[in-house]
């Protein structure tokens, strides 16, 4: 059994809040998590939702500021929120940028020297990071549902695409739904991926559609007030390519929100419920 | 009208999150405090609940981390949350220490050389600010309550305890209840308050219930896992006070849960509708 550090446990909600670090294979460094159990895991397993965050942030934000217990509780679902990236001393980094290296793992495997040693977020969220969950907690892996924010709405999207089979539901809190043409992401693609941009499409939500890759239920809210929807976000091209494809996604504009964890923690309830809808039998 | 900076404002929960800034007079020093404006408030004026904050945190701790907006939009609740004390290049602090300076007012005014300048937190919170969120937000400020967290829960009791007219409700999450005694409280009182312990009394729940202070309606939850619980809480002191005098107090002794935030908001939903019910038309 792979090896657990549990860095704190906190009761909430009549469940238990908790931090832990392990030995990535993947990234060849420590990575921290953050794993809530509600209280039907003491005597169950429950299905898993795994919560991708944004830019800049580590596991931590969302656990913090995302509000998202009293649901988690309720509909008797773990959530999971990784990292955002490799860290360490270890792991190179591009500092004081905040689009690229720590904070900015973009959700993919990196082909290109020296970010492919560590930087390979795709394969820990969809193979290692699940098998350590299966092993240390009460987890259904029967039952897995993807959600996140920005960055992590992207994460979410494009490992929902690529693994329709492994996840009942995906929804996401403004994502970057075409990264490998917005400004805060393409540079990031070249970098880790290189300037081959067929090998961008893989991580790019609208191109993998494009593509022929399909999900059944994706949901998808945005604030009007959000400050990167133009050059960042952009959510009508999703909007246009699902259409082109029949691919169910529910765009809602949520008028006057921002992209801040205020907006997120707004309709956390909300996308939980929805994705209990997908998840709990 | 008192002059007020917009730091930054943010749609939550349909109402809006917003920080503040404006200069103190009782605190001579620029202070930063949180109103949360339910939706309510567009259209009539909102009852005021005043939320303290405890030993090292900003205004800023329980806006990120409380979980009050879903409750305060829903019963149409303003939230106000001040800062913990007085900051700045020109007030005096204790370096490194948590437990006095800066962070670690104690609701009260300092009499002493050279806090008393500016550590006038006490008459911040029942005076000065209250006139500023008058002036400046669609407040009801004739229904007010109040509640906090440790340090912030001495804040609440204390300031309802001495202003019954002013607070139709007061609640706290682990309060520390004996302030004068507790280790972690009373090496403050001295420098803020000087070595005559009477002056101490009138800042301390317990004491001014002994001294014939009282209060309607007091809820008080405290987690069994709080590391603070034995030296620093003791909620059973403020149990037996308010037992001798006939005041109704509802402890509730939360099996698990520690001092962090996970506990606050844990039960923070639950507070707000109490305080509702008193605040309320």
């Amino acid at each position: 059994m792979a090896k657990l550090n549990e860095i704190s446990t906190s009761k909430s909600f009549a469940g238990i809040q908790g931090v832990y670090s392990h030995k990535s294979q993947n990234c060849d460094c420590e990575m921290t998590f953050a794993v809530y159990l509600p209280p039907q895991a003491k005597t169950q397993p429950c299905p898993v939702l795994w919560y991708l965050s944004g830019l800049t942030c580590t596991h931590a934000n969302v656990m913090d500021k995302g509000e998202y217990r009293a649901a988690a509780a309720e509909h008797g679902i773990i959530i999971v929120c990784p990292d955002t990236s490799p860290r360490g001393d270890d792991v190179p980094d591009d500092d004081g940028n905040w689009q690229f290296g720590s904070g900015a793992g973009f959700y993919l495997d990196a082909t290109r020297q020296p970010w492919k040693k560590n930087y390979q977020m795709y394969s820990y969220i969809v193979t290692e990071l699940p098998e350590l969950i299966a092993e240390h907690f009460n987890a259904d892996m029967q039952r897995q549902s993807i959600f996140g924010h920005s960055m992590g709405g992207h994460g979410a999207l494009t490992i929902a695409l690529k693994n329709p089979d492994s996840f009942k539901s995906c929804s996401a809190f403004a994502p970057i739904v075409q990264p490998s043409t917005a400004d805060w992401s393409s540079g990031a693609f070249e970098r880790y991926l290189g300037d081959d941009k067929t090998a961008w499409r893989k991580y790019d939500a609208c191109n993998l559609i494009e593509d022929g890759r399909s999900f059944p239920h994706i949901l998808v809210d945005q604030g009007t007030a959000d400050g990167f929807l133009d050059d960042g976000l952009r959510p009508w091209m999703l909007e246009e390519v699902c259409k082109d494809r029949n691919i169910a996604l529910t765009l809602r504009m949520q008028e006057g929100y921002d992209h801040s964890y205020f907006f997120i923690s707004t309709f956390m309830a909300e996308h939980i419920a929805w994705h209990a809808n997908h998840l709990v039998r």
